[in-house]
């Protein structure tokens, strides 16, 4: 067994096993508190943060022509400073091709070993990450330490566990033995060779660089084939730091670290064209704008292309028997990262004559309300508004609210502003932007509008909230949904609906953050619906990234 | 349990099961001797075939709006005079769409059990197969009884055994708990639903009709999707009677029957663009010729294609210790089923110094020699060469060899000639024409030349051969490859460069029929190739016809 897959097999085994039982577990640390952690640690991967600024980034890779790097971070609003490299493609496919016959020879456990011991170096880097990931996509350093940590280093874990099982089905041997009419009997020895399909690229978004990266590269680089990370031009260094780990371990367990590169590029000269014209690119994971996600899911012929982009999350709202509770759960997604999330909430439905709640009917008015008062709620102590909300990733977003401010008028049910930060003055920060909508603003709300901006949208009546929210499910795309209703009939009904539309359902979540995607258990993206045309993860995100060569020998 | 899934479960578990030990079992009779199965059945289906003769064939199947029909036997060269349903594709897909939610919910299990019952239900049917096989695509009794018969239906379990494998991935439920920060623990209980992806459309081909029909059929029908067979015109009564048992199956069972269609049609107007057209199409199988399988891998975006079509087979001779059987091996697969088999070999590569034999060298001249006159013995027995070539499918095929008669000239090593069949002496048949070749001749041999059309190609040296034949497979195709060598280092080296060039291989077969490809043991069809995009079967070739969406419930 090798060694490195040996070191690791208790952690594979028990994500293969979670996937099965869908529990809640997590490989890593979620919290990044100094109770759990001490001191040191969290300073040393601040430190090593801070050393970085300014500074190029240390990655020996070949086809440098030159630095690039336009990252500013939404906290300082100063640029970061740090360079990295602008490569010549097509030399650095020559490099790759050169990497590659070594990998395909090495045996599934080999590479999963490989893969492991990325994910758990990776693991060692979650503070420095943390505030990688804070200065350039936005998000607080809680968040930033679990989500684009731990839960995308699970999510990396859970594809690799499908990588690992989908090689598993296939063994290495067979004997075959069987007559054919009066000769005698055919005896034959069967070996079964897994080999990749070409170099995967990896197109990161800028709001959780990591998110698809660790999952996209796992996929791919266990089954064989190479892997080029392209960040988002404003979120390349965490991507970097992943990349940087994975050659360091490619190197140190004998096999050319260019089975694993970055190729940074910035918004006026993009490289995703680039990449893929190359003849040896033959999958393409992308996380990103669902206009662009889709254009690759229909220009990419004989490529494999695995999207995960957005839609427009909606809340169907029937009746609770706790108002308080769901709209705190409902406000905590508008605010969470800025609703910068791919699981954020966007489109609340509320029917006309309002909710059930208990045994009252509570009007449509007071429901936005209260779900407005939540919002408010959650921002009312500064320290906990800044954790929860993080900063707007890039000046877009704020035009986005600025626009639907002025589209929302006087329908504004609540007002977006900024917020103080206290560590960082200059924060590009904004609360949630509520408002009022009818079925008549189907323009405004049956897209993703990206970051805080939610649409409390009154609807003839329950059927006619759930026909409106699975619609757009259907026709616009959907990552999460939410149903709240004390009516059974109605839950089953509506769960059905969203299923009939491509999508997953969550029946009265409260007391818990309603955006949280669990690795090992919660299926992220149907691939039913315009929001993506894949799934982190299942069989079918790895099963076709290798395929299979048989010799037959027949005994002499 | 669903009782056909009860009913049927040893089968299931033992194709499962050997698809892992990848042995040789069969779950039906190859062999359709009397002496096996009694003089009724045989008799009885032969009848029924007799019956079928100029009459319309009986399926009660919506949108019909016309009859056709226009095939003709090899053997009789009369019109069979059956006609099919012309169906309105806009109004068939209208009573597909009826059909589909009821498939939709019903568990894995029931749809697993419904396939092995429509399995099962062929598999009576055999005889009567055979003799439709034979008057439609060409073969011999024997080989449309195994081949068309027993194999293919063996490849139909063997990829309804994947798709049970890649649902049963997917538990029905999970239970998942933990605690966010100070509020009390999240508990959820989630449920998970498998669905399908939209229509499945099978096109069939001419000489295979139901080799591809059985997996694509199982696979796509059990992971939910409706399925529209669409045979070749030469070729309708195989599959006809296929559809016509499914939907007695699915009636039987409960279902609408409209789940499993035909839509037959004729040279002159051809349906499968307006398949294709159907936004409800989402899945297209295909067997046929590499041209129009590579349009349909590169201009159906969003839709998943399988395709399976062909290259130019290769045998690599370098050396032997039994000439007179290698010989004897490669000519079986030059005769058999007049080469119109995707496995046949075509390109057989000798080195210009000829082949080792035991201690000898024997001469380019002697080895093509000893082939040919191999194949004269095959053909000895008129008998034997009946049940072993067959009759050619269509004209076209004739008109090949004829073309590739002239072209060869003098070069001919073997001409190509009618051989008589007893009972059928209007049959079109034609024995193998073997040309040597020289590379100056690449035009002639790197492509599939269907038919019985075999090239001895005298490259400069073993290495040469090795290359020629290994290049041939990367840009034009293999799904069968050979290589006979005593030689270990170069056999080692003609595996790796086979692998390299995305081809599987077999060494040194002989005693066998070395065209034969085995469900459960060998994987057909890499996908690396022009020969094809998919394999049958494996995890990729079911894994992604449907898609999870999931409902998570948290307790009151």
């Amino acid at each position: 067994m090798p060694a490195l897959f040996e070191r690791h097999l208790d952690k594979l085994t028990k994500a293969v096993e979670t996937c099965r039982t869908r529990a809640s577990w997590s490989g890593w640390p979620e919290n990044p508190s100094s109770k759990i952690h001490g001191e040191e640690l969290p300073t040393a991967g601040k430190a090593r943060f801070d050393t970085q600024l300014g500074q190029a980034f240390d990655l020996e890779q070949p086809a440098e022509v030159g630095r690039l790097g336009e990252e500013v971070s939404p906290y300082t609003r100063e640029a970061l400073g740090i360079s990295y490299p602008k490569v010549d493609i097509e030399t650095l496919y020559e490099h790759i091709a050169q990497a590659q016959p070594a990998w395909t020879r090495a045996s599934p456990e080999t590479r999963v070993g490989v893969c492991m011991e990325i994910l758990e170096r990776c693991g060692e880097q979650l503070f420095e990450n943390a505030h990688a990931t804070m200065h350039t996509s936005g998000q607080s350093y809680v968040m930033a330490f679990a989500g684009s940590g731990a839960n995308a280093l699970d999510r990396g874990l859970e594809a690799l566990a499908y990588a690992h099982k989908a090689m598993q089905d296939v063994p290495p041997t067979g004997h075959w033995q069987r007559q054919f009419g009066r000769d005698g009997v055919a005896d034959l020895q069967k070996h079964y060779r897994l080999k990749p399909r070409g170099v995967g690229i990896v197109i990161c978004c800028a709001t959780f660089p990591l998110w698809n990266a660790y999952p996209a590269l796992c996929a791919s680089l266990a089954t064989g084939n190479p892997v080029v990370l392209k960040p988002h031009p404003n979120a390349v260094l965490p991507v970097a730091m992943v990349v940087r780990t994975a050659r360091d371990v490619l190197s140190a367990a004998g096999f050319d670290p260019n089975l694993v590169t970055l190729v940074a590029d910035t918004r006026d000269a993009p490289a995703t064209q680039a990449l893929l014209d190359q003849p040896a690119t033959a999958i393409v994971d992308f996380t990103g704008s669902p206009r662009f996600g889709n254009w690759l899911e229909n220009n990419c012929p004989g490529k494999l292309v695995y999207t995960e982009t957005a839609g427009c999350n909606s809340v169907v709202l029937e009746s609770t028997n706790d108002l308080a509770a769901t709209a705190r759960a409902i406000a905590q997604s508008l605010c969470q990262a800025s609703a910068q999330m791919c699981t954020s909430v966007q489109n609340v439905h509320i029917p006309a004559d309002g909710i059930r709640v208990g045994d009252h009917r509570v009007s449509y008015e007071e429901v936005a309300s209260a779900i407005c008062a939540a919002v408010d709620g959650w921002l009312q102590d500064e320290r906990r508004a800044a954790t929860l909300c993080g900063t707007l990733f890039d000046d877009a977003v704020q035009e986005t609210v600025d626009r639907y401010r002025e589209l929302a008028g006087n329908r504004a049910l609540r007002d977006s502003a900024a917020f103080a930060i206290h560590d960082f003055p200059k924060a590009r920060t904004a609360t949630p932007l509520v408002i009022a909508a009818t079925e008549a603003d189907r323009d405004w709300y049956r897209q993703e509008v990206f970051g805080p901006v939610a649409f409390m949208i009154r609807n003839a009546d329950r059927d006619a909230c759930l026909a409106d929210a699975t619609g757009n499910a259907h026709d616009c795309g959907a990552i999460t949904s939410h149903v709240y209703s004390t009516d059974e009939s109605f839950l089953e009904r509506a769960v059905d609906a969203y299923h009939d539309a491509g999508a997953s359902v969550a029946c009265n979540l409260t007391g818990m953050p309603i955006n949280f995607a669990a690795a090992y258990s919660d299926y992220h993206v149907t691939g039913l619906n315009p929001a993506g045309n894949a799934c982190l993860a299942d069989l079918a995100f790895v099963a076709n990234r290798f395929r299979i060569v048989q010799a037959k020998y027949m005994a002499p």
